[in-house]
């Protein structure tokens, strides 16, 4: 089974499925599993942790992967982002502020540029410095971005603005995708693929504890939380607007509206949470995920997974011809 | 062009749409032209408003239409509910807090009953009392509801914890959705049909001022604002995590985050609000819509706007077949 899309053969893959880059679950395995398995492979680039991004650049066993960093971290080594387009310059993804600055850059080294948006005026800056793909995500997403929209009404409106605009952009829809019906309703919206993270990262592959991918099992959507108090405790100063979803656990339940108290303890809760992540302990540790969890029930291969979301996706837009009727 | 699905079986109804029953907007006249259109059509009930109620019940010119309660406010009047229920027995829906009290009567009635949800307990509690149809709600949606989830990520969720626990129980979704893209999409997530409440309030037969209408019409969904204010200043005691979506405004840029404030003045407040109203100053009063006002661009008649939307529906279902390749 395979879906062809604009996103398809714009990028000459076999399936509309992106890898978001993930730091860091979305190592070099993980992105090579799933450019083999003919989605798109992004490598996380996350805060530009250099020795973690050249490390896992060189696991990458294909020509046809590309990566993604986190926009406003760029400064702390622009180098770096050189690097990523040298050695992955399938697609280069920037998310969260403008990309205006590392646009042209990107252009003129002939990689195509991914930018995900949070709202419309996010849309049409990521157009106007020559984005080729948008990524529109709604709040339910995981990891960082702002609580403005949802997946469901925010992908047509993007489509939308971009048909007057920018017709030839495409457009990912990302949050709350999953499985086969996320994918079949993100094509029913107008997207022309999908950008999946918390479902890729509960994967063999994902550079993840297996002790949080197994808890994830048991979760439902109802238990994750936008907030800020891991970027408090990491000193990582978000432009405005931006929030994480993650699980909601102790630490979240004890400082989510106290970011100035912690921020005065901030060196004594940073070891604990350090400690933490080295125990196990997700009470205390933060586990990055969005609402699709509560879609979540195995830890697959990621090529297997895409096989097995595009074959649902496939019959479920199928097999529902039969319930119409002219 | 007409979409089968559980829903259209169950209630003898042409297309798996259902009008929110949302108050002033849906009174007689618009529940009315939904049903006579195909669709499910609830009056509101709202805060048991009896005077408007009966007002409204009286231009009900059909008898296949159902109403809706916001259920914490039927101890108010609940002679109220067993009205709706004999004149309207089509369906009654239940939303906001829990519909155990007067599940009971409803069944007795036997009127079908329709319970809006917005976690996973909130829909095992509908199941437990028996409801006939789950409304999963997301965030995106207008009006109040909670904040936790998303409708793309929350359908899907709902429609597999029913199937486990009460596979009969047919599940609609609601939040975003205002086009023949969103139903399509729902479909895609499991869901028997949509609940529509923003894109019906923007109809011509909804009770609301035509300058707010005119207004939706220009705004686009990154407007739009959760938010207690005009809760507070009308002294509606909501239960906890219930806030309402809107669109943006002055009053609300003023007053968000200083509710205690507003409560001391609330007399005065309340005062500007109501002349707010009288004089269309729609930068004061409310005007209680969802993130789907960016899909919205006309104020059509709600029966050819059912029309519209089933056959857009149709036609992206259909259309993508080819896009499919064994």
């Amino acid at each position: 089974m395979t879906i062809t899309t604009r996103l398809t053969k714009h990028f000459g893959i076999k399936h509309p499925i992106v890898l978001a880059p993930m730091t860091p679950a979305s190592g070099g395995a993980l992105a090579s599993a799933v450019a083999a398995a003919g989605g798109l492979g992004l490598l996380g680039g996350g805060y530009v942790d250099r020795v973690w991004f050249e490390a896992e650049s060189a696991k990458v066993t294909r020509s046809d992967v590309g990566a993604g960093f986190i926009t406003w971290t760029i400064p702390e080594d622009p180098g770096l982002l050189d690097i990523a387009l040298e050695r992955h310059p399938r697609a280069m993804m920037l998310s969260f502020s403008d990309p205006g600055l590392y646009a042209a850059r990107i252009k003129k080294a002939g990689v195509p540029l991914i930018c995900q948006v949070h709202c419309l005026d996010h849309a049409f800056r990521a157009v106007d410095v020559g984005a080729d793909v948008i990524v529109a995500q709604g709040t339910e997403a995981g990891g960082h971005g702002w609580a403005l929209r949802s997946t469901m009404p925010f992908v047509p409106s993007v489509v939308d603005a971009l048909a007057a605009r920018a017709p030839d952009v495409l457009v990912l829809a990302a949050g709350g995708i999953a499985d086969g019906r996320g994918l079949a309703a993100s094509l029913m919206l107008g997207a022309d693929g999908v950008l999946m993270g918390t479902r890729f990262w509960a994967t063999q592959e994902a550079l993840i504890p297996d002790a949080a991918k197994t808890m994830v099992l048991e979760a439902t959507g109802d238990e994750t939380i936008r907030t800020s108090v891991y970027d408090v405790v990491r000193r990582r100063v978000w432009p405005p607007g931006y929030t994480g979803r993650l699980m909601r656990n102790d630490f979240i339940e004890r400082w989510q509206g106290h970011e100035k108290e912690l921020a005065q303890v901030r060196g004594e809760e940073l070891r604990k949470v350090e400690e933490a992540q080295n125990s196990d302990d997700f009470e205390i540790a933060n586990v990055t995920v969005g609402e699709s969890i509560g879609l979540i029930h195995d830890i697959p291969k990621a090529g297997d997974l895409i096989h097995r979301i595009v074959a649902e996706a496939s019959n479920r837009l199928m097999k529902f011809a039969p319930a119409l009727a002219a």
